[in-house]
């Protein structure tokens, strides 16, 4: 059993890194806030032993020995950056619950027979750096580091340069290396646990995802005197867009997503009319098929407007769904049954840093339920309870795991 | 009959500063480039004799001496600074015109009775701070010094700082002196003039302008695991207000204007449901009755929204519809007669700083006009014939006035 002081007080004190005056945390990636949290991280994990390495793209890795030299690590690892409205749990409760994890098997000197690994994958939130996950994209070989090198913030910064600026660029190359399995522990992030009254979602894949950026243009003209009708006003483009692109994904049925997070006139004058509208457009479905056809649609609607105007499109990111490791989900299984805790198989609505560790070996994900399913937003909320209970589930699945 | 070459010459010189890869022009107020822009201009009045001085809102004053002393000074003024998507003609040419007219002036050694002053507004766009005409607006009163000071452009920074950091702090107080008359030339920046053929627009008055900022909030939550029935995403509240206020302005017929320049999410995270849609509104009718009911029934519909919305509207500005004084209207219309030119008198629909100098005293404008009614675009553009036919007006309409 872990401790439940520590691990909340673990939580409380890296929420305190970032805090904003309503609750939550804007400790975005690559930030000083990013590298004070790390700093804070590495000293509890050096206290027990821990040993840490960064690579290239600013994962960070941090060793603890086992009894047997020649087996593989298990790694256990998630975020600890988070989006501009971010709460105190998402990805950051995986890495101090696994944190929390080696603290209660040092406090009984109990050394398992695999290497484990603690790992805090870098911007995974893909909210100042597009795509979400390139930390451990790049890792996976999924994600070329020369790309992501290259994606900049809204204030022009490079991720290159971010890396360096914050100190989180490391000697070592960014490259995947064997592990035995790779376990995530995170927050649902959407209501269905709580729903159910389940303490523990074993998550048996992660649905699809699409990333664009839509360009719509006109031309800029003066607000004033130019008639209504001489106008090429790609707001008024916009305006015929949105209800047919959010009408079809709705066609598309309950699991199906539209997301539009960004949204921006080009050049922001108040008595100019836009040359540009621009757009992010996110869309998923469980079902990669589904995903592809509903993607084809939503584009082809965003392309289907009157000849005054141009529309370009760029795909952003691709994250296909994928299934979790059999053995994984036993394992997780096993430990919620040990614990008698109520659990249940769940697909996750989010994508993590586990889509890509699952191209490269046997990887889990452990949920818990949070508060009105409400993330990305100051407000997100774990109970005590659901965060002792997912730190357990997880300590007992790393010890399946590692003791074999 | 002033000269052409020389005029042209100016307005080309001053074109590269702030010049743009397509052909227009981004000099911006209080920016690097607006201080080169004037200097440059400095240098051309100070060569003819002109004494200048600015006050403590960036307002440039450029003094020649008639030859009565105990006369009020004529004025002649319009603004150097550009929309971020600027052309080569708006405001810089009643400026350089103006230039070129004492120019002429000198030329043949001509003394008028009354003193000349030739005026660069600041901020007369408004695009970096709102509102626009900002500083003829506190050199009438009608705007307040502290106020605008406290405006802040998208970085942050405000307008005193800006006034401060582009050496534009003047040291006289900005406030309004006695003047016989005012003239600004400009260009039309709509479609009028060009289709009825005519060479001058005899302006008659000025629309009035409602500014408005509109925030619509929702819920921040995650992109993915988020059923869409669960959000409240504003994105979603925005496309049933759209087509709304656009088809209430048009019930208000061919002169009503809306525009959204400014569109933007908070925050802006492609993964994440936003909290805040925020959109500009500049609304325009010649009839300040009109303007009024408009802008009414469109706010009204701004907050007609769903009970899981919140909306906030903000006025950021009001610029009453005016009309200009009948003396300085016959004046220019006189001119254009002596000259032999096409003229008819126009309503205009862009603000422009005499709309807070009529206010003060006699004022008129002369309108020249432009490609395609084509302005606050790099394309904006105008025959030469044009630019000498406005500037010959504003010669006869000065001389007409300061030789009184
Ligand atoms: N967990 C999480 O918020 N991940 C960001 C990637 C996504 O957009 O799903
Ligand atoms: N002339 C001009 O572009 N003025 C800006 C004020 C307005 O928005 O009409």
């Amino acid at each position: 059993q872990i401790n439940t002081e520590r691990l909340l007080s673990f939580i409380s004190e890296m929420a305190h890194i970032g805090a904003k005056s309503n609750g939550g945390c804007n400790r975005q990636a690559l930030t000083e806030e990013d590298r004070l949290g790390r700093e804070l991280f590495l000293t509890w994990c050096h206290a027990i032993g821990g040993v840490s390495r960064l690579d290239s793209m600013g994962n960070l890795f941090v060793r603890f020995e086992g009894t047997n030299p020649t087996k593989l690590p298990v790694l256990m690892g998630s975020h600890l950056d988070t989006q501009p409205s971010g709460g105190n749990f998402d990805g950051i409760y995986g890495v101090l619950a696994a944190l929390e994890v080696m603290y209660t098997l040092n406090d009984t000197n109990q050394k398992l027979v695999h290497p484990v690994e603690i790992v805090v994958w870098s911007n995974e939130e893909g909210c100042r750096f597009t795509p979400a996950m390139s930390g451990s994209g790049v890792f996976s070989g999924k994600l070329k580091q020369s790309d992501i090198y290259q994606s900049v913030d809204d204030q022009g910064i490079s991720y290159q340069e971010a890396l360096i600026a914050s100190a989180q660029m490391g000697t070592e190359e960014c490259q995947s290396f064997p592990f035995s399995a790779a376990l995530e522990l995170h927050i649902e992030q959407g209501p269905i646990l709580e729903a159910e009254q389940k303490s523990i979602g074993i998550v048996t894949g992660v649905q699809g995802m699409n990333w664009y950026q839509v360009t719509v243009s006109g031309e800029t003209t003066h607000a004033g005197p130019t008639p209504m009708l001489m106008r090429k006003d790609p707001v008024q483009a916009l305006m015929a867009i949105l209800p047919k692109i959010y009408a079809k994904v709705s066609e598309y049925g309950e699991q199906a997503r539209i997301t539009i997070g960004k949204l921006t006139t080009i050049p922001s004058s108040t008595n100019t009319v836009p040359e540009h509208v621009i757009f992010s457009l996110d869309l998923r479905h469980p079902t990669q098929k589904v995903l592809d056809s509903m993607s084809k649609e939503v584009l082809n609607l965003c392309q289907d407007i009157p000849s005054i105007f141009n529309s370009n499109i760029e795909q952003l990111w691709a994250s296909p769904a994928i299934e979790f490791d059999p053995r994984c989900i036993d394992v997780i299984r096993c430990a919620s049954t040990q614990l008698n805790m109520d659990a249940m198989p769940i697909v996750s609505g989010a994508g993590h840093d586990s889509v890509y560790l699952s191209s490269l070996g046997p990887t889990g994900m452990i949920f818990v339920p949070c508060k009105d399913g409400i993330s990305h937003n100051e407000k997100e909320h774990v109970e005590p309870e659901h965060l002792v209970s997912g730190a357990n589930v997880l300590l007992h699945s790393l010890i399946l795991l590692a003791e074999e």
